[in-house]
């Protein structure tokens, strides 16, 4: 079996991301120490950012609007306007980050574009991920670049519809289960796990218990060439 | 001559949006109204947004957070953070907001749907886009939606390559000259202004001095369909 399309998660699978927003997290409790404690900070902060996401979505602007509103609540109005100006800076900053590939990216990506097609299929805000593609350098890399607002079953059977492509010749890499690998197996697809070592925990989910016949788990993007040929050649 | 695809803008073409941001300004007019004058705040609004164009772009988000930076600026950092709470709640409301459909979009939509094929080119943030569409039930009657970061005559240029539409024969409809017709009939296609009652200063553009051959205005899209097949029959 020859796998139609290889598909691949940007941030923390790609190129760092979440640490940006670990960094700012970190600011943020600097910011606030006064008024709470690190650990309040991080559950307020999270409970607020669950309670926005149907309406901010994911993405730079959604996180910097959720922080604003956490400090206000932790501050019981507090804080002060230039603390808040401060926190808006973090984006600025955020945005204007270089992106940093993950090892192995580019040698990976060369090597299986001259035997396949490849895809980019990332979530959040739609200026801020094509900003970062381009300023990757990788955007020759992909016959695809498909920016979706969530992640989710239904957004991945539109999306292979729309392209004509069959499941089972589909395979998604990502370092989300619950994004990037649960709901493509769950279509009939191939999912390869690439843990990154910092998670928001938004995307925590659990491995099926009993593993999954078309779900792998890699430690290192460079693994993946080897592991394709596998897949193609026991299948 | 066949026109091949109509496209229509979304915002202020097919519903009501820029009212909402006029209303929201309306009310950071009176939350800043002990800092400063109505029109300072406006033009100091509208200087943060330019501003933070490129590394927010547009939408809800963006101007949500360019409000507050003007708040504090024209504040000189004394404005109290439950006046930024109600800042906050403003883009609550707004995307919370039912989509109006402006007069007549319904019945020429399911017109032209029965001879032309239709497609859907907004600018913005994904998210808040998406929500509009789902929540306008306009959505069937487009063969394609298209959410862009920005409206310009490269990123149309590339969408009618990538769809394979030939420009002469690709017309496109909306309120705004700089985002909607201008590219357009630059590069070789038909453009269909409609002006809205309120405009945001940034979408201000000049027509061209002696008109232009491939350029109209309408006062209403019920205009539409007869000026379509003049178009057709003339062409």
């Amino acid at each position: 079996m020859k796998l139609q399309w290889i598909a691949f998660d940007a941030d923390d699978t790609l190129w760092h991301n979440e640490s940006l927003y670990h960094a700012s997290q970190d600011e943020l409790r600097r910011i606030l120490a006064r008024f709470a404690a690190p650990e309040e900070v991080n559950r307020r902060l999270f409970a607020t950012e669950m309670r926005n996401l149907d309406q901010f979505g994911y993405g730079i602007k959604a996180f910097t609007l959720s922080m604003i509103e956490t400090a206000i609540e932790v501050s019981a109005g507090a804080i002060p306007a230039p603390a808040i100006q401060q926190i808006i800076d973090l984006a600025h900053a955020m945005i204007a980050h270089p992106v940093e590939l993950l090892e192995g990216v580019e040698a990976t990506l060369e090597l299986l574009g001259q035997t396949h097609s490849l895809m980019l299929i990332t979530k959040g805000d739609l200026l801020d991920q094509q900003r970062k593609i381009n300023r990757s350098g990788l955007a020759n890399c992909f016959s695809r670049c498909e920016i979706l607002s969530a992640k989710t079953a239904d957004e991945y059977s539109q999306l292979l519809e729309r392209k004509d492509i069959q499941p089972e010749r589909f395979l998604m890499v990502g370092n989300s289960l619950r994004s990037d690998v649960l709901p493509v197996i769950g279509l009939g697809g191939w999912g390869v796990h690439i843990p990154y070592p910092l998670a928001w925990e938004h995307e925590h989910a659990e491995p099926p218990p009993k593993g999954h016949p078309r779900l792998y788990e890699l430690a290192s993007i460079s693994e993946l060439p080897s592991l394709i040929s596998t897949i193609e050649r026991e299948h």
